[in-house]
This record gives C-alpha cells, sequence and structure tokens, in this order.
C-alpha cells in the first residue's frame, strides 16, 4: 500500500514510476496473499543491471516481473527475534521447534514442526518450491541459501549441502548460487531457501558486475564442491 | 606446535614449505602469548597473491610476516558459543555482561565487563589496537569490522560507523574496509576489530582480484558513507 502510493505521488509529480509487487513467499497458498521475500533482491540486482544498461522503464519492469514469475522463496525459524522498539522476542518457540513458513519481520510463521534434520528440513522446504514453480527435469536454475541474522556459518554450509544435493537429485542444473546472508531478521536463528528459474537474459543481467557491502558479482560465480 | 610439525614433515619429504605465526590479539598483553585471529584471513588474502604472481618462498614469507607486524585484532563476547562435540555453552556470561578480549575458538576472554554502548566500547577496543600498533595521524589503514558468527547486521554496522568515526577522529585514513564475517566462533554474538596498517605493497595485494565464498575483492572497496 505504502509502495504504490509513494509510485503515485512520484507519478503525480511528473517522475517516471512504476511497481512491482514480489509475492516470491510459498508458505501461503493464495498468491494473492503472498509475502515478498528473497526473490526481491533477486529483482533489484537484475532490474538495477538492465536499469545501468539505460532499458526504458516498461523494459525493466517486464524483466523485474520475470524474475517474480520464475523466483520462489521460503523460511524456517529456529528462534525468534526481538524487534527495538518492541524489546521483547516476538513470538515464543521452544527448545525442540521449528516455525516454519515466516516472513522477515519477525512475525510467526503459518506452520510449527519438531525438530528434523538438515537434509528433511531441505527436502520438504525445495519441494514446496518446486510444486509451485512447477519446475522441470533440465531447468537451470539459481540457489539461494541464506540465514535469518544469527545463524552460524558452519550450519548455513551443512543446510546448502543438503539443499544442494536434493535439488540436483531432483534433475536440475545449479547455475550458480549465493550463501549468506541477504534478507534477514536480526538476530533471528533460522535459514531460507530461494530458487530462480534462469534463461539466458536473467544469467547475464544477474551475472552483470555489481559492487555492494552485500553483492559482489564480477563473473560466473564458482559452485562450492558438495560431496 | 601442530603446524610447525607439518612444515618440518613436508620439508623433510623435499616439499618447499615454511610457516609464519600470527599472533594479532592486543588483548593478551605479553606478545609470545598472543594467539592469532582476524589477520590470519589479510595474511592468507596478501600473501595468496603474492604466490598468485610466482612470488619465491622466502619473498612470500617476508609479505606474510609485514601483514603480522602490522595487523592487530580484539573480539568481545555478548554471549558464548556452543562448541557441538562438547555440546553446552562454553562459558557463562550475565545478560547484561561483556567477555572481553576473546580468542576464537569460544574459550573465555581475559576481562569480564559491564555493558556500555557500542560507542564507548569502539573506543576501548580501538585504543587497545592503536596504542600497541603506534599508529600515529596519517597513517592508513584497512578496517575489519565483524560479528563473531550470531551477530546481526543491524548491530555490525551500527558497531562499524562508530569504530570508523573514532578511527577518523585519531586522524588515520580508512583506505578500505570489509563489514561482516570473515573469522567466527559458531553461533556466538559478539565483535572483532581488526587493523591493518597499509603501504603501498600491501594495498596493493588486498586489493587483487580474489573471488570465494567469503572475500570477493575486485578493485578499490568503496567505503560506506558514516555519518
Amino acid at each position: 500500500m505504502n509502495f504504490t502510493a509513494a509510485a503515485k505521488m512520484a507519478q503525480a509529480q511528473g517522475i517516471k514510476a512504476d511497481y512491482v509487487i514480489v509475492n516470491d513467499d510459498v508458505s501461503i497458498a493464495e498468491k494473492g496473499n503472498r509475502r515478498g521475500t528473497t526473490i526481491t533482491v533477486l529483482v533489484h540486482k537484475i532490474a538495477g543491471a538492465a536499469a545501468e544498461e539505460g532499458w526504458t522503464l516498461p523494459e525493466v519492469k517486464r524483466v523485474a516481473q520475470k524474475v517474480i514469475d520464475n523466483g520462489r522463496d521460503i523460511g524456517i525459524a529456529l528462534t525468534p527475534c526481538s524487534v527495538p522498539a518492541a524489546g521483547k522476542p516476538t513470538f515464543e518457540l521452544g527448545p525442540d521447534e521449528i516455525e516454519f513458513g515466516i516472513g522477515i519481520h519477525g512475525e510467526p510463521g503459518v506452520q510449527r514442526m519438531k525438530y528434523m534434520t538438515s537434509s528433511e528440513l531441505a527436502k520438504i522446504m525445495v519441494d514446496k518450491i518446486v510444486d509451485d514453480l512447477k519446475l522441470q527435469k533440465g531447468d537451470e536454475i539459481f540457489l539461494v541459501v541464506q540465514g535469518t541474522g544469527g545463524t552460524p556459518y558452519m550450519e548455513k554450509f551443512v543446510f546448502y549441502r543438503d539443499v544442494r544435493k536434493y535439488v540436483e537429485s531432483l534433475g536440475f542444473k545449479v547455475f550458480g548460487s549465493w550463501i549468506g546472508e541477504f534478507m534477514t531478521s536480526l538476530e533471528m536463528q533460522g535459514g531460507r531457501v530461494a530458487i530462480l528459474r534462469l534463461d539466458e537474459e536473467l544469467k547475464r543481467l544477474l551475472m552483470a558486475p555489481a559492487y555492494t557491502i552485500a553483492i559482489r558479482t564480477i563473473g560466473p560465480i564458482p559452485l562450492p564442491v558438495v560431496t
């Protein structure tokens, strides 16, 4: 609501502005109610590269929408976070519980689960995305595995390995991946998986040079070896 | 002990091998007892760039030692971490306590302090490094501010701002900086500050292209704006 209002105010002042709605969070069944999560970062990266090349606004919007149409994300929490203004955790979670299908503002997810292994969790999360995206064997994908702000690197790499092995076992080709922290929820411990189905246009713009604190791209990203 | 033994075993097999000892942790007064912390990563980056250029082993060792001679680090913890094999926290810390002068393996630090603001902590940590390195006004430095594994990005950026403002107020020129997670202690919440005094040789090798999961360098790193 705020973003569309901002776009309309800018248009009223004669500024060329438009918007897209990112709704990549597959934990919610109804597409109209879905939140925007990790795919937002890939929209920024790809639409940003297009804008830097001088594309027109409608063309930038077209490719941004293509990212949205081909990207999905899902997240889980092992601990809540505390929003500073509230000063207390946003939900309560037992020591052996997983909050499944979280957003990015610390709000609760859509389902509570019992602890399971990293590879079991990888399967459940990837299946949700694959079903929703209707991914086909042989599809080329970009894979983002991230923590939610307070997740140690060792756990991110263990979880990445399980996600990577599972998506490859399903017959998808992993063109590249990011492992780290890209869209986080303060000190929450947990993880997110995002998958973007690629074509040549998306690949080229995704790999276009960028040099920020969070994203540094200088060409095809070497894939970590997974055994 | 293990590393020197490994170097000697390799030498005995006719492999050219040598070692340096990183002792950058200024929390310990006696230099002979100091641990190797964040500067280890800068030794790898700079000695690695030299080796990639085909330098001889003694020359690579010389520049590695130069990094050690010009680099210092200090770390603090707000929570302990749990080493998986032990399965319990490595020390206990009250909710308003800071463990000052920690290593990287989850062991306790050298002093327990009460909570203070990020800017007060920045001053104490930077002063320790500046005194030990005998930094002079006008010296050019590389600044690393990092979390210890479980520290949210918002807190890393707040702390970076305080460290950066303080080192600049002392008259040092910040050539570049890394903000993130480079040498961590599992899920520990806390932070580390490392400073490397630069000359032209170190600057060039530090900025040499590298493309790994943790370190991606393609030229001088744009400094975040601090206000």
